[in-house]
Formats: C-alpha cells, sequence, structure tokens
C-alpha cells in the first residue's frame, strides 16, 4: 500500500476512535456542527430583507463566519485535521502522547479575518489598515498553529506562544484604539462598542485556555475539557457576535447605506497637499 | 533514511509512475502545461500597448490566471501534489486505493481569485465586496481540499461537498445580481455579461464533475477521464476567459480608464451623512 | 505509536540534531531570532510618537515584517519547517539527502505581502494594484516551495524555479516602473526610491543563492553557507529595510498624512466618464 495512503488512513482512523469513545470530545464538535448549521439558516432568512449595497456587504461577510465554522468542526470530526503529539520533556505529560486540535488554528486563519473584517466594514475603517490587522491576525494563527505542533522543544512551544501573543496585541491595539474612532465617525460607536467588547474578552480566552489545558501546562489534563473550552469561546464569539451584528444591521440599513469602504476617514482628514 | 525522506519519495514516484502509465491521464496534465505556457506568451504579447493605469491592473491580474495554472500542473506531474486514497465504506470503490489530484483544490485557492479579481476590476465592483466574495471563493476551494482527503466516512465526504457548494453559492449570488449593477454603471456591462455567462456555465462543471467522477459518485471510475473532465473546464475557465478579457481591454482601454475600485459606487450611491 | 505521532516526532528530533550539530547552520538562525527580536523591540520604541493616521498604519505593516521574521526562524530551529529531501538523478548531489529548509518558502508568503505593503502605502498605490503585485509574490513563494520540495525529477525542480522567476517578474514590473509614478505624485519619491533599491538588489539575491547553493546547481555544497546566504538577505531586505522605512515616516507624518489608498492617483487621472 502507497505511503500516503497508509499515513492519512491510520491518522484519520486513529482519531476518529478516539473522538468517539470520548463523549465529552465529540459533544464538544457535534455541539458546534448543529449551532453553526442553525446559524447559517437563521442568517440566511435574517438577511431576506437587506437591501442596501454596504448592509448587503456586512450580511455577506457575516455569513461567512458559521461557514468556516461547520468547515472547521467536520474537519475535526473526520480525523483529517487531528493528530496526536508526544510532549517535549519538560512538560507536565513529557513523552505521553496528547491528541492535538491543529485544524482549530488552521481555520481560525479564516474565520477571525471575516470577524475582523465584519467588525472593520462595521466602522467604516480604512482598507489599508484592515489589511494589516488580517495580516497580523493570520500570523497568530499561525504561529498558534506552530505551537501547537513543536514536538522537539518544550520552550519552542512557549516562544511561538509569545509571539502569537504579540501578533494579538497588533490586533488588540487596533480594535481597541484605532477602530473606535471611525465607528464614531461612521455613527456606528453603539453596535461597534458592544461586538468590540464581546470580541475582546472572548479573544483573550483562546491564550488562557491554550495556557492552562493540555497543549500548555496542562493544569487541566482532560482533552475533552480543553476542546469544550475552545468550543464555548466559539459559539459567543462566532454565532452570538454575528447574531448581534446582523440583527443591527437588518434594522439600521440606513446608518450604514454607504458602500465604499474608508469613506468617512477620507472626510474627517482631507488630504493636505 | 530519515522519515519525511521515504515519506515525500515514496508518494512522489509512486505518482509519477501511475501518471507516465496512464496516457488519457497524463495528456491532461500535459495538455494544460501546453495551453498555459503559450496564453503566458500570447498574453505578454496582448499587452505591449496597454497604457492605461487600470487597464494595466487588470491586464497584469491576467497573466497570474495561466502562471497559476501551469504551476498547478507541474505540481500534479511532479506527483508532489498528487496522493492515493483509500475509499471509506459506503463508495462505490471502498477499500479501492484512488488516485487523488488534490494539488487542483489547492491551487485552485489562488487561481479563482484572480478570475474574480478580474471581473470584480472588470465591473468596477466595491473593494469590501470583493474580499468577501474571494474569501467565499477560497473556503470553496479548501473546503472542496477536505472532501476529497477524507478518507474514514463517505458521510463527511458528502458533508464537505455540500458546504463547498454553501460557499459557491454566495459567489454565485455576487456575480449574478450584485456585480451585474455594478458593470452597469462602469459601461463594461456588455464584456462583463459574455465573461460573467462563461464563468459561471462552467465552474458549475466542477461539482457536477465531483459528483459523478472518482472521488464521489464514481459513475465515472476512470483517473484519466475525471481529469480530463477538469482539464477541458480549466482550458475554458482559465485560458478562454483570459483571452476574451485581455482582447477587450486592449481595444477598450478609455472605457476601464480611471484607476480607482468601487469609485463608480459611489457616484452613484452617495453617502448619505 | 500512532503513524503521524511517529512522522512528526522523528522529522523534528532529525532536524533539530542536524542544526545543533552545524555551528555554521544554527548561527544563521539564531543571528536572525535576535536580530528580528531586537528590531520588533526597537520598532516598537521608534513608533511612540507616530500620530497621523497613515503613518501608524505603515508602522503597523513594518512591525509585522520582524514579527513573521522570528516565528519562521523559531520554525526552522524546532525542525518543524525543515525536511530531508533525496537529489533526483542530474543534481550534482544526486541520491545524496540534502536538508531543505522549507519553512522559509512558506513564511517568504507572509513576510514578503508585508513589505510590498509597506511599499504600497509609501508610494500611496492604488488598492487593485497592490492586490495583483501581493497575488504574484505569493505565487512566487509558492512555486518555490514546489521547486525546493520536488524529488521526482531534476527539471521539474528547474520548471518551478522559472515559473517562480516569472512571478517574481510581475512584481519587479510594477515596483519599477509602475509604483515610482505614484510614489512621486504623494511626495515619497526620495525615500521610494532608496527602499525600493535596497528591496530589488536583495531579491535579485535570493533567486541567485537557489541557483547556486545546494538545492539548485550545487556550486556551493554546504548547508551551512547556503543558509547564511539567505540569513544575509533577509537582515538587509527586512530589518534594514524595516527600519529606514520607520526612521523616514517616524520624521515625516506630515507627507504621508493623508489616509486613503489610492486618492493621489485618483486625482492625477480623473476618471473619464
Amino acid at each position: 500500500m502507497p505511503a500516503t495512503t497508509t499515513l492519512l488512513q491510520a491518522t484519520q482512523s486513529e482519531a476518529v476512535t478516539a473522538i468517539e469513545n470520548d463523549v465529552l470530545l465529540s459533544s464538544s464538535l457535534w455541539a458546534n456542527v448543529a449551532l453553526a448549521g442553525l446559524a447559517i439558516l437563521l442568517f440566511v432568512y435574517m438577511g431576506r430583507n437587506v437591501e442596501a449595497p454596504r448592509a448587503k456587504l456586512i450580511w455577506g461577510a457575516t455569513l461567512l463566519i458559521p461557514l468556516v465554522s461547520i468547515s472547521s468542526y467536520l474537519g475535526l470530526l473526520s480525523g483529517l485535521t487531528v493528530g496526536f503529539i508526544e510532549m517535549p520533556p519538560g512538560h507536565a505529560l513529557a513523552g505521553e502522547e496528547v491528541m492535538s486540535q491543529w485544524g482549530r488554528y488552521l481555520t481560525w486563519a479564516l474565520s477571525t479575518p471575516m470577524i475582523l473584517l465584519a467588525l472593520g466594514l462595521l466602522a467604516d475603517v480604512d482598507i489599508g489598515d484592515l489589511f494589516v490587522v488580517i495580516a497580523a491576525d493570520i500570523g497568530m494563527c499561525v504561529t498558534g498553529l506552530a505551537a501547537a505542533l513543536i514536538t522537539s522543544s518544550y520552550g519552542l512551544r512557549w516562544a511561538f506562544y509569545l509571539v502569537s501573543c504579540a501578533f494579538f496585541l497588533v490586533v488588540l491595539y487596533a480594535i481597541l484604539v484605532e477602530w473606535p474612532q471611525s465607528a464614531t465617525a461612521a455613527g456606528t460607536d453603539e453596535i461597534f462598542g458592544t461586538l468590540r467588547a464581546l470580541t475582546v474578552v472572548l479573544w483573550l480566552g483562546y491564550p488562557i485556555i491554550w495556557a492552562v489545558g493540555i497543549e500548555g501546562l496542562a493544569l487541566v489534563q482532560s482533552v475533552g475539557l480543553t476542546s469544550w473550552g475552545y468550543s464555548a469561546l466559539d459559539i459567543g464569539a462566532k454565532y452570538l457576535f454575528a447574531f448581534l451584528l446582523l440583527r443591527w444591521v437588518a434594522a439600521n440599513q440606513d446608518v450604514v447605506g454607504q458602500p465604499t469602504l474608508g469613506t468617512h476617514s477620507e472626510e474627517t482628514a482631507p488630504a493636505d497637499d
């Protein structure tokens, strides 16, 4: 049997077996598949009367959030994006095998930009600004993936954790300091403030779970509990976030009426040449 | 010998052997390498008199389409982006090994955004809109990759197929409903209509081939025929598409004269503050 | 032990051992970790008084460059993004195993777009233009990755090298011919000229090192020397580039005052409808 077949299949079947034998773990995944599916149907329904071009645009970006999320959880359930890591010396479980849901980091690299895009469109921020923040966000996810996959050194796992946090600080700075000004200028500061608070608080939870969970200090040694931690955060940061945003957009199409990104900032800070 | 060497090499040499022994299969790949190469030379020649900044921009985006395509087919021919999958229970070929050209999905994630970018620039759509549609398009390709690689469950292969189709619907909605209005405002509606029809019809062919081909229902069980299906669609959706677009741009530089994305929509729907 | 565990761990530990036993090689990696770390601290300090929105934006894009770079070198040092390739017949080291630092290509796909973004923001180029150039740049890095990983054919390694160079030509054309005009209009032509020269000269070094180094013609057969070649180029093209840019931005915030991308080109080439 060819080498790739053997590998791809062994990995997937091992992972599927491990997931099926752990009720806590499998419920943390299926719960999100179900909720993401419901969210997609609900959001399509909520968007039926959205007419203004810019409101439609925000609606489209928001709809992608549960679509990426359902893909992520189906990938974990199929075993395609799950692996087993032998922890390096220094780790609390050194030498033991730990399930790594590395697919989460990969799909966050696609879903979190959608969340930032929706927030940025709402606040009507400059397109270049959005580029930089999304690049930092992708850097955060990719270095998180590296932290999860390193088996050669405990210290390097934490080095990547720190670099990932540094990328996160760039994102936090934009959301907390820069974008609120744009949102005020765009007249969307109230809903932006709510969603920003939700995002900042919940996003802070991810590095905390990593640190105390099985991939970090392993104060919590249950794969199922760690997985539920991420799953619960995803429910708030993705479906609740998207629901609040869409409900507001559907009711305030006139406020988000104009279609071009960055128009407001252009007006408030005219070119000085 | 180190583990990675063994794996990387075994996979590539198995795939190369399988391709070389199947004339139908190898011709489906070499035909596209040849056509993509000719397209690159032709397009460079066609662009020699393009002067207007915006026309040059569309020309640049279009030139990338055959460049990505030639990379894709060289990757398949080298065996680097080809693998062997043992189909799960429930599939018509359950337990048998099937060649998976998974590299196609990966490179579509880079080439199809270029096609959408060229269409979007032509229709002069809002940049935020383009962002969302390209994100949905990448989601479509990545979930297609997942559908192709899952060996643990037949049902999950189709679950990913459905999610991929949902992303496709977002793209279709934009191309069919939203962008034509922008194209009319930009005065490019005739060529946009032609290219949109070509794109929609051919892109619908990809999920159909997946469904009836060897990765789906396996009504067609020949790897070579399935591969030719994708290759023929690529010829129309990539080189013919790009040729028609470039010929029009070269002859209508004055129509696509202004350099900024989204200017028209700004004019037709002014900010109401 | 599960198959993935075995593979992931064997690869990482082999690579780490090989790196630790080669002072030239390991110094080429640690030097960049140290310099990238210092650059991050220095750039945060240099940005403390940047207030103008657009200047802050360029500063943010520039800060990401050393952040991506430190991630790249930590990935190489951990062995996560390093592999061993058996060179195909025709190569000077045919049949021998050569260490491939494939992670370099992967992280260049994230770091070089940041450099182009910073250059593009400085020259105030059209956002669509930036899209196309960044897409070509990512194509360049991904085909470079393919060139590095192919073990089945010496000819295909060089075919990918040529395709990668074709993508590079698209990037070079934009930087050398198109963007200088925008930079002149934006009043940033002096610093743009300096950084453009630095970028073009150093970026030309990468394909040269590939060609003469161990992955290409193998005129230089030392992995450590080849690695130092890339590392030295990175020092100039990343940290020196970013330092010069930030020093200029901090001192010329008024010149880069206006926040919207592409405004100047719009003014110099008004829509003719």
